[in-house]
């Protein structure tokens, strides 16, 4: 079973997207390490605006959190073609955009950490800080940017 | 003198945890890298709340940040098993939560950065961003992520 | 044509630094990847206080994006000597101190990322995230790190 199949049980159909000519790009491979730019909950013409304690209840962004994961694998895919390529999900630093001295960041984080475990298993746990900013790109309530072990590419 | 025995003679006493079975875990090694999950103030019963510019002047945020650090350190000690294989410091991600406009966040962190040399040595110093931010899990005032450089397990 | 040279023809004259000899170092190389400390926009005695959407603009801010990146240039020379052993830029953390709710940190960073490209081309690509915090160090409005490969120094 590849993780694409596993996301598609889960209810989730993604496609690579393209590289783009921009300065900014969805991934860098060094070696055996990829380093993803931050994704956003946005997804399929449904968007996230406001923030979290205040547009959004802690479990409304648990969802958009596990939304921003399932993008986060999009990135991948489209550095990598294939999610087979991931041997595990080394590091996560979530960042929720919420109101003053809101303390459930890690919770909210869950639904991206668990979203990983539940397409990837074992491979999908990993080291995380999960904190709480002052704004984010388009006012969405999370944007999430991991790094993760791979196969480097075959030679020949 | 391992790191463990300098921690002792600073007061510091640290035991190894556990990794745990959930999604997220203290620590990811590849290869020579390790990578640590975020730590907080909080050890042995004492707990710290609030921002950094009201509920803590800079300098009780020192203390937190150096607590902080002994945390990390134990992150590390229950990935590593010894403190011995960590062969230095590479990056550090400090954030502070504070009230708006804070600018003392690097003062706060040298609390972290120099009980890192205070224990580890010239192996102890590193790069580092030291940054504010709206919340914290729990509403601690400081959580910080490293990444150190190790000696890999041996084989055989 | 060196990395120096086009930024010269862009109007910055840059020196190595020194690293210094305190806890917080301007960066650290593991193999062929250079960690840099956080830069600030403040260059050659002008400086930059104060937030973002407030004290500055967003077009300014674009302008002290690219102050940032000439000032994480020098890090990097600092560490490396020469900005040609930079192959490639991995990562970038964009931090931009802002009122909340601030919705444009990605435009912001574009005149970090753009100046990269400029001083080393294709190389100068990376994967980013940039994100709005509550204070910066001197109350900057920007802070950014960033992750490089580079060509291991020559042994022997």
């Amino acid at each position: 079973v590849t993780p694409e199949e596993r996301l598609a049980t889960l209810g989730y159909d993604i496609q690579a997207g393209t590289i783009g000519v921009g300065a900014v790009i969805p991934g860098v491979v060094v070696g055996n390490l990829l380093w993803l730019s931050g994704s956003v909950p946005d997804r399929n013409g449904r968007t996230w605006r406001g923030r979290v304690g205040e547009a959004f209840t802690t479990e409304e962004a648990v969802e958009a959190a596990r939304e921003t994961a399932v993008n986060q694998l999009t990135h991948a895919k489209t550095v990598l073609g294939e999610l087979s390529r991931i041997r595990r999900v080394v590091k996560v630093l979530g960042m929720v955009n919420c109101v003053p001295g809101y303390a459930e960041t890690p919770q909210v984080m869950m639904g991206f950490s668990n979203l990983l475990v539940e397409v990837l298993g074992e491979a999908g746990r990993h080291a995380r800080s999960a904190v709480g900013l002052q704004a984010l790109p388009l006012d969405v309530p999370i944007e999430v940017e991991s790094i993760f072990e791979i196969t480097p590419e075959a030679v020949g």
